[in-house]
């Protein structure tokens, strides 16, 4: 079946054009899409297949707000073509926070734009490479503030989140799920703290009441290295650099973002703008690809769980 | 020039024996050994190269208590041995906390009984694999205390233990030491955590005042990937995950624990007791032959630079 997948291509200053340009030229026909941005950054593009998006003339230089002001605009422009049907997944492009913040952009990226968009409240980030595939239960918190937020609430939800979209949009009909313990060795049995006993191990309970196979909590250090050889599909980790360590070591070049919980099927490559090597033509496009690739395959898994009437 | 190294069988009940036995048939006469063990579980190994330790008669069983006693019986005998020269290294099989404990041990690892007989104040546990190597500000911590207990001081007193000792006892002459941040994207200028600016970045400064080359606080989802991909000798890590959740990853099998700071070279495999398969056979002994590889190296590093007079 036909797949159009959307493309914007973020910050214009950063090296999501250049990333966009050369993934393109590596697919062949065997979809279609639409890339949002501007036409002076996609001279080899046919245009047909992009949807311009032009907020100065091609003499301007583009300001750090008018940057911003861009990205955000190929993003708006985006939604409306998701809300018309005109695309069936969308691929981000890497924005700089600083810059849409300048342009008066609300959100803190692109993942709470698109939950705001799509009246979405429970949403999860997928870290997804071929090793290894992890998500989060809190983000960009201070360390020292993860203990009091990760409720059973929130790791229920994360792991309600996760796993329905790795059943419906990775095609995973029985995944395996571990969940991280917060301390070292999972807390050993409350010797090394207790958020195992009060909050991690009554979540993971509750979600396997509900259907949700899952297990933990498990010792952290021993979990990713079962994860890397192959016994788990998801790892959920209470903080940031609980997952993110091990996932970049291994994923820095290969890593896709996905936003899971969306009616939406969005993904977007692993790493920021980079600034510093933008416009010189040595960006990895590897992650873009990936991006892109994830997506067609969720395009798929969604179509097929969907017509199967699974989830 | 000979060495000599001492292997304590650690705990009787524990896979111990027998990854010893299995490494010493793969090693050849390069070297000299003493195995400080119970004669009953070592066989095939020659009387010269066995310190018999017996605290049991052959036809009794160990009880958890018993077997606790015979591993400290062995402890003891060994540092005997280095006290009088007769041993140039230690590498300590792996102990049950729960069985020294019964039979009184009043240390909670091997690390702090060898500080305390060598009067050490100050030492560094270090893992060590091909790709990673990492040392550890804080150990067994709850991590919601771990902030509480970062000073500038406790990681000044890490760096400075950890620096010699790579280039003591590794034979890095200019060691690359990479210092991790501990919240994530290393606090994003106070962002996500003030940790890096309160105490990190001043220790980090007040190390490279004092010579010892440092860099730092540095991304922690970014050095590891750095680190594994070469551009580093060493991670300095302030929780034990943030450390063992990489190193474990990808060195489970071939990992050694070194502890650096220690008058008496000490190296162990980087696994506990495994109770659950001793006696059948089944253990790798991958991580205990890499433990007396490092230390043999160990030995000729530590001559080396002693007779440079660099250290």
């Amino acid at each position: 079946m036909h797949k159009i997948i959307g493309i914007t291509m973020g910050d214009p200053l950063g090296i999501g054009p250049e990333v966009i340009s050369k993934s393109l030229a590596k697919f062949g026909d065997e979809f279609s899409f639409k890339v949002f941005g501007d036409p002076d950054l996609f001279p080899n593009l046919s245009a047909k297949l992009l949807v311009p998006i032009t907020i100065k003339s091609s003499k301007e230089k583009y300001t750090p707000q008018l940057a911003g002001k861009a990205a955000i605009a190929c993003l708006d422009r985006a939604m409306e073509f998701y809300q018309d049907r005109q695309i069936d997944a969308l691929v981000t492009g890497p924005i700089s926070k600083a810059h849409v913040q300048l342009a008066g952009f609300p959100f803190p990226g692109h993942t709470e734009y698109l939950a705001a968009k799509t009246q979405t409240e429970k949403f999860v980030m997928l870290m997804a490479g071929p090793k290894l595939k992890v998500v989060l239960v809190t983000i960009h918190e201070p360390l020292a503030k993860v203990s009091a937020l990760i409720s059973q609430q929130k790791i229920l939800d994360t792991l309600e989140v996760a796993s329905i979209g790795l059943r419906q949009d990775l095609g995973l009909t029985d995944p395996r799920i571990a969940v991280c313990g917060l301390n070292p060795h999972a807390g050993e049995d409350g010797l090394l703290g207790n958020e195992e006993i009060d909050r991690i191990r009554p979540a993971v309970e509750e979600a396997n009441r509900r259907g949700l196979k899952c297990s933990g909590p498990l010792v952290p250090d021993a979990v990713f290295h079962e994860a890397y050889e192959g016994k788990w599909d998801l790892v959920v980790c209470m903080y940031h650099d609980q997952g993110l360590i091990p996932f970049k070591m291994i994923h820095f070049r290969d890593g896709v973002n996905v936003t899971l919980g969306l009616p939406l099927i969005r993904t977007s490559p692993d790493h920021g703008t980079a600034f510093d090597i933008a416009g010189k033509g040595i960006a990895d496009s590897t992650s873009m690809e990936a991006a892109i690739e994830m997506a067609l395959q969720m395009i798929d898994n969604r179509r097929q769980t969907t017509d199967n009437g699974q989830i």
